[in-house]
């Protein structure tokens, strides 16, 4: 749920997007795409964690262990095919912010 | 919904929480106080944006000029007292990341 990140400094992906208003075909191969999405980032070097919720928005946070581990996940080939489904199909409007963590805090439960 | 934020860098907070299982008065207390820290927040310098969707947990990220104006609304009164409820009653965990962003692409939508 939360993921146990490291002591930082490390790289954190602010992924926001909203969806458009597809059909049942589309939301359930965005479904399938967004699972096989994890379970691939999982898998990548550098990969330290993700967190994600939809409500109005979609946002997803993924954690690297720094900036080149997250440009080398974007530009996995399976990764670049989703993503340009995501603009041409799933999504009206989208957000990527690449950030560096500095500090955290907090019981994570 | 996607927040129009400036050129970075700036600074984001990614505030992500799991909810406890509380009874309606505190749901609805809850609520009030999020939509009234929306409010809250919005007025205080330095502010640049907020994003928030809650599914099994909850991610709300807040977009903030500098590090110091970030700080500077986690030490507003009504806002220390909002967060001290969420610690005893509202939250079983939740984690707080300061971050910097440093670039930011695709369309808003």
């Amino acid at each position: 749920m939360i993921s146990s990140t490291p002591p930082p400094p490390y790289t954190a992906v602010i992924f926001t997007s909203v969806r458009t208003d597809g059909d049942a075909e589309q939301a359930a191969a965005y479904a399938a795409t967004s699972a096989r999405m994890v379970d691939l980032a999982e898998q990548q070097p550098g990969y330290l964690g993700m967190e994600s919720a939809h409500e109005r928005i979609g946002i997803t946070v993924s954690y690297w262990q720094d900036a080149e581990s997250a440009r080398r996940w974007k530009a996995v080939a399976e990764h670049l095919l989703a993503q340009r489904l995501g603009r041409r199909v799933w999504y009206s409007g989208y957000r990527v912010r690449v950030a560096v963590v500095e500090r955290e805090y907090g019981p994570q439960g």
